[in-house]
Order: C-alpha cells, then structure tokens, then sequence
C-alpha cells in the first residue's frame, strides 16, 4: 500500500563507489554489519526494530527506469554501469538479531554477506531503516518500563521528521509495548490499535463546550472520550456528569476524558473526584502534554488517578536522544577480515555473532562477543533471516515481535530495569576476536 | 516521481472529529494558523520551509479507493461519511511567508481560510511537513552563518529519520544556504548539487590504500576526491602526492580529500603542508565527522586550511533541537474569532498578518502581530498563495528561495547573526489583537 522508496535514496558515493568496484571487478563476496558504536548518555540498554523493512528494502530493490533514465543523463554513470544497475538485485544472505531483542554497543544487529556491490550500495538506506526504529523502540521500551503496566499511546505523528518517521515511530513504539498509536495509516498498515479523542478546535469550533460534547457523543455513541482543557479543566468536568446523566438514558456512557495541559497529576485527582461524585466511576483518565521520561516518572509515582498516558513528540523523536551512533561497516573481503582504524572509530573485523548468558534468576547476566565461527553457550543472538535474496519466512506479526520484546525487558537487569542512573551492562569482546583484530593490524 | 503520501497518514481524531462536523452540519468557514508556541534554548530565529510540500499535499488530497474501502471495514465510519471523504476535496484559501523567511513565535507562518472539515483535515500532515523543514532549515541557517562563506554540505541521509526526513533535510538546508547534498534523490527531485566522495570500505575492500585511490581516479577521473583517514591520514596524504604524479601524465588532477576522523584542524594543517610540498595546491581539503555548530565555529576560528564542511546527522536530525514546539490552531469559525485558553498554551486569536521594521541600515528592528484587517508600516510577511484549492503561481525554484533566505540572513540583526547567547528580537502584539483577545474572553 505504500510504495516502495526509490532506490537514489542514497548517498551519491554508493554509486561512485559501486561503479569503481565494477569496472575493477571487485565482486567478490563481503561482509557488512551494522552496530552501534556507543551509548548516547541517556541510554543503558537499546531494542532492535525495523528489520522487517530493511528485509523488505533488500528483496524490492531495483532500479526503475527514470532512474536509470536520470543517472544516465547525469553524466555521473558511465552506459555500461547503468546497464549493469538495470540487472542489480540483492542476492546475498543475511542475519540478524530479531526486532524487540535488547542489544548493546559493539554488537552487531545485523550482517549482510553478498557480493561486494550489493553489499555496499544498501548501506545507506539500511543504516536509515534499522537506526531509526531501533532508536524510537529503544526510547519507547524505557517509557514502557516506567508507565509500571499503564497503558501508553503514541500521539507523536505531527512533530515526527516526515512522513515515514511518523508511520515507523508508531510501529516501533508498539513493538516496544506501546498500546497503540492515533496514527490512521499505521492500523492499516501493521495492524497497530488506534485510539483518538478529540481536538481543542473541536470545542472552539462550538459556541458552547457542552455542546460540542454533546454533538461527539451522538456521533460516536461507543467511544465517547472528551477533551476537558480548552477553557477551565474542571468545569468542563462537571459537564461531562451533567450530560452522562442525559446520555444514560439512551444507554450510552463517556468512555473517557483527556487531560493536555496544566499540573496533570493535580487537574486528574480533582476531576477524578468530580467524576466518581458524578457516578462515572468507569470513566477513564487520559492525559498528554509534553510527557517525557521524567514527567511520566513524576506521575506515576505520584499515584494519581490517571489511567491512560498519551506520549507525543518525545517518542517519535526520541527528542533527548534524536540519533544514535551506529555504522555498517565492511568486516571481510574476498575471505579476509578487514578492519578501520581510524581514530576513535576503529572496528572489530570479521563476521561476528553474539552470545547472551541468562543468570540462575532467568535475568540477562552478560553478552560475548566474539567472531562467528567460535560457539559459546548462551544463546546466539544473530540468526539466519536470508538467503539468496529471499526472506527464510514471512513477516512475523507484531503480536510475536511484542511478546519477544516484553520477554527481553522482563530479563534486563534490575538496575537497568529501573533506569537507574549510570546503570551499565557487561558486554565482553573474546580472546578470539581480540587476537584476530590483532593479526589484521599485523597483516597490512 | 515519490508517489503521494496515504491521506490516512493523519490522527484518528481528525476523522472522528470530521464526521462529527459533517453530521451537525459544521462546514462554515474556519480560519486555522500555525505557528511556533516557543523557541528552543538553542535557536533566536527560525527559517521557514516545507510550503512547497505543504501545498502540494492540499492541492493533491483525496481519499483511494483502498483507503476508502479500509475506513468502511474499519467500523470506525458511517457510509454515508465514507462516501462524503470519497468527494472530499481542499478548496480553501492560503496565506503563508514564503519559504525562506526568517520568522519568530507567535508568528502565523501559514494561515488556512476554508470550510471546517477541509480545514481541520489537514492538521497533521501539514503540521508534520512545516515543522519538520522549519526546524532543519532553522538549524541549517545556523551552520550557514557560522561557515563564514565556506560551502557546507549534507551527509546526513542515513542517521535523517526515515526517507522523507532525509530527503527534505536535504531540501531544507539547500535553501538555506547549503551549497549541496550527498542524496542522490534530492538531485533527481529538486536540483540539489551532489556531492561525494567514497567510504572506508572502499579503501578496506583493497589490499592496498594506493590502489583503493588509484582505482578510484581511474573510474571517476573527473572528479576525485579521496578519503584519507581509514589507517593514517598523514601517510595518505604522501600516497596521494605520488599518485598525483603518475595521473599528471594522463592531464588528470585529484580535486580534493576527506577527513573524517581524529583532530580536523590538526590533520588539515598537516595534510595541506604535505599536499603543498607535493605540488597539489589546488587539492581542496573536505572535513567530516561530527560536525555541529560548536564544532564548526572551533574549525573556522583555528584558521584551519579547510575549503568545505560536510556536517551529517547534527542537521538532518536538528540534533539539540530536535522538535519545535508548533501548533495548527483554529483562530475563526464562522466569522467569529476563537481562542485556545489552555493554561500555558493560551493563543491569540483571529486571522492575523505580521508587520516587519526595518532600520536605517536595512536590517530587521522589529516585528508587529496584528489582526488581518490593520494594515501597518513595513514588510507583511504572509501572503496570499492558494486560493479555491489550487495554487497562484507554480512553485518557485530553489535558487529564488535560497536568494530570499540569503538576504533574510544578512537582515538579521548582528547579535542573532553571529548567535550570541542570549540574543532575542523584538516582536510586538498589537492593540488591536490584545483588545480582540479580551472581547474573546469576554463574550464567554
């Protein structure tokens, strides 16, 4: 339904590099993996997410032909490389960590074996998919953990950075245990539950607030949740109970009201009050507003009556932490390791895998690192998603993807759990992958 | 060529709110603005961007059939509702500043005249797609000013938050001064320069640096520009005086090399002494690696021998503001000015027009915010740019926008220009809008 992104949506150094490797007959099998570097500091732990679209990426790409059309005429592309980019496909392999596994630095989530060129050009649009879900379920996973089972609602789609920020932002934060999303297209999309109330345009678009109550209840008799904070939050309360009281005549009830503005914590007690008094006892408490981490700790731990909390901007941004440092980096070439060293950046070479050791508590205790043909116990994180260019299974549901990430927070560590400030996590790099760093820094 | 955005890519409360209105009959005229609530700590001025999108999202808007037909299985609308979005069409009116223009809160930046449900609609995707280029436009002139006249660059696709947010960040800091993009599809879509260079792998995937440069220059003679710090950059430096010295035999000639790591200033200093000695004086030097406003101002004052800044994620993420605080707000419905009264989120109401002062010495002194109907001295920013849902004039090519930008910048007042802590500008509201404030209040 929505189309595939084209494929120019790279960096103009993909092509000129891919252009070199094929007039130099540079195709021999690589290695890439996509890691993350380092921690931003307001982060312990990170989920993975957006590998179904990045499978998806990988298995449509193709040039169309106005793009072929317009790299030739660009004069960047020689004829034959442009005839050569018609036949291009991915057939190469890939594993990964599965979407919703809590993931560290220096840990590769995913790694791409295919012939150098098809390896190299999916670097940039890769890096996009993978960074950015892994981003938003990373800081939707802590909002998870402090909401302590309260449901949480991704309203962040008009402050989100485009079209597919908002679309993604919305799956992500499921996957990571949101409930749901107000984003239309991604219910249709990925089947995430919608929720929705109403805007304050909605009330100052009537001459009465009353009244406009009124209108959206008969319009939507079976989802009644009201706005209270266009003019006075209680006032509006106490209408809210003047016209239950003519509503439960025709059977109909408030499902709930919303709260956006002012001290939440205060305005829901008082309207908790008035609403009990009322009789609305099973009228629920929403409330959004500029809720980040801090703000959802400070309300949840002041025990007020709020039920339901809707997160905007803060989760479809990741706004304290809008970008993580991760990379994609060759790893073999031709059967031979490869490693950077550039200052501050070098990287662990080889094809890699993971190992996650449980404690006798069933808790995460540690994770190795070390190069793929060395088993350990533990479990192996990285695991067989594509061969030849085709998916080894259909897209999971999120309903499998959720359960996965809810199990793996369930497993962190406490003091991770709690987001305990300068909680760490011990993530080991083995003597075999050291000792092989070492024997590549001795080859050149 | 991008295929048109999903109309469901929305709230789910603009359609429950929708259906609300058509069925009471509320389709009069409404009037909404949106504007900037508050600046960030981190900015003194914004840039307008995205109109271009803007428009093109309401002149295009119409539900398909498959959206259409998921609404109607949804259970979430009436058929008679689905058939009135099957007609629906944007037939209003716009007022906005035209992309480019330096603006501040409270600023209507765009003003929607059109019937109720047309109007409220379009809330999100066009808070989505003004927010999200005013904010890396706004970032992006920052850099501008900062690089004293060197050219900047956007690397920045793979950390942009999605194929939109990289596509329209390089659109947004190209109009606001940035001399280019590596995206190769803001090149096919909007005329944006090109630039690159190569990546690590391409030196790693070789056995050998000067072979990786050499194979290089020998694919893309017309413009090598290679990256030299993957081992040692000093050391690579020398490879490429040697290699220039066997191409100079073919007549050709290596245009530049890329830092992307370790001290810049540092590395550049000692890469242009190797490069000078070498004969390569016209070998551009192109730094990379973490780049944001700190980090560049550092770079320009050290006097360091560098031609060209390539800044990455830090703009395509506004990465310390990495959000505006914005909103579409209803400010008139039929013919009645409305107003927002939310604690802190208090709005001025009624359509309004902003005035801009300029000094004896041309540059920017004030701002005034007045009701639509009070003409006053100076520049009035918005203007009229659609009218019966189709626009006034084609849009405009970026060279015009960036022309407009660049004399916006030079207007600025010499504190926000140099980004001096602390630095604000004046900007006023009228009599007339403080007195059609209380007549608002009153009238309840």
């Amino acid at each position: 339904m929505t189309p595939p992104s084209s494929v120019l949506l790279t960096d103009l150094y993909q092509l000129t590099m891919l252009q070199a490797y094929v007039e130099h007959g540079m195709e021999a099998p690589a290695v890439f993996e996509f890691f993350v570097r380092k921690l931003p500091p307001q982060r312990a732990f990170l989920m993975t997410a957006g590998l179904d679209q990045a499978l998806d990426f990988l298995e449509t790409l193709r040039f169309a032909e106005w793009e072929l059309d317009w790299l030739a005429r660009s004069g960047r592309c020689s004829r034959s490389f442009v005839d050569y980019l018609a036949g291009l496909r991915f057939a190469g392999e890939v594993h990964a960590m599965p979407e919703g596994t809590i993931c560290f630095p220096h840990e590769p989530l995913l790694r791409v074996t295919a012939p150098l060129p098809q390896a190299q050009l999916m670097e940039t649009r890769l890096i996009n998919l993978l960074h950015f879900q892994t981003m938003i379920a990373s800081k939707a996973a802590r909002l998870v953990l402090l909401a302590k089972g309260k449901p949480l609602i991704d309203f962040g789609l008009r402050r989100a950075h485009g079209e597919e920020a908002g679309l993604l932002a919305a799956r992500a934060s499921y996957l990571a245990g949101f409930a749901g999303s107000a984003t239309v297209l991604a219910g249709a999309r990925f089947g995430v539950p919608l929720y929705g109330t109403m805007a304050h345009s909605f009330i100052q678009a009537h001459e009465d607030e009353a009244a406009a109550f009124e209108h959206f209840a008969e319009t939507h008799p079976g989802n009644v949740v009201l706005l209270l904070d266009t003019y006075d939050t209680e006032a509006a309360a106490s209408k809210v109970v003047a016209l239950a009281a003519r509503l439960r005549h025709k059977g109909l009830t408030i499902a709930g009201v919303r709260l956006d503005s002012g001290d939440l914590a205060d305005h829901a007690r008082k309207v908790r009050h008035i609403l009990d008094e009322g009789g609305l006892t099973e009228t629920k408490i929403i409330v959004s507003g500029n809720i980040d981490e801090s703000a959802l700790r400070r309300l949840v731990e002041s025990g007020a009556p709020i039920d339901t909390y809707a997160v905007g901007t803060h989760v479809t941004t990741s706004s304290d932490a809008p970008y993580l440092d991760c990379a994609y980096k060759l790893q073999e070439y031709a059967g031979r390791p490869r490693r950077k060293r550039s200052e501050g950046k070098a990287t662990w070479p080889g094809r890699k895998q993971v190992y996650r050791q449980y404690g006798s508590d069933g808790r995460m205790a540690s994770d190795l690192v070390t190069v793929a043909d060395d088993p350990q116990e533990g479990e192996a994180l990285l695991q067989p998603v594509m061969r030849a260019g085709r998916r080894l299974a259909p897209p999971g549901p999120c309903d499998a993807i959720r359960a996965k990430a809810s199990a793996d927070l369930a497993r962190l560590p406490e003091p991770l759990r709690e987001l305990r400030d300068g909680a760490t996590y011990p993530v080991r790099i083995s003597q075999a992958l050291q000792d092989l760093a070492k024997a590549v820094d001795e080859r050149r």
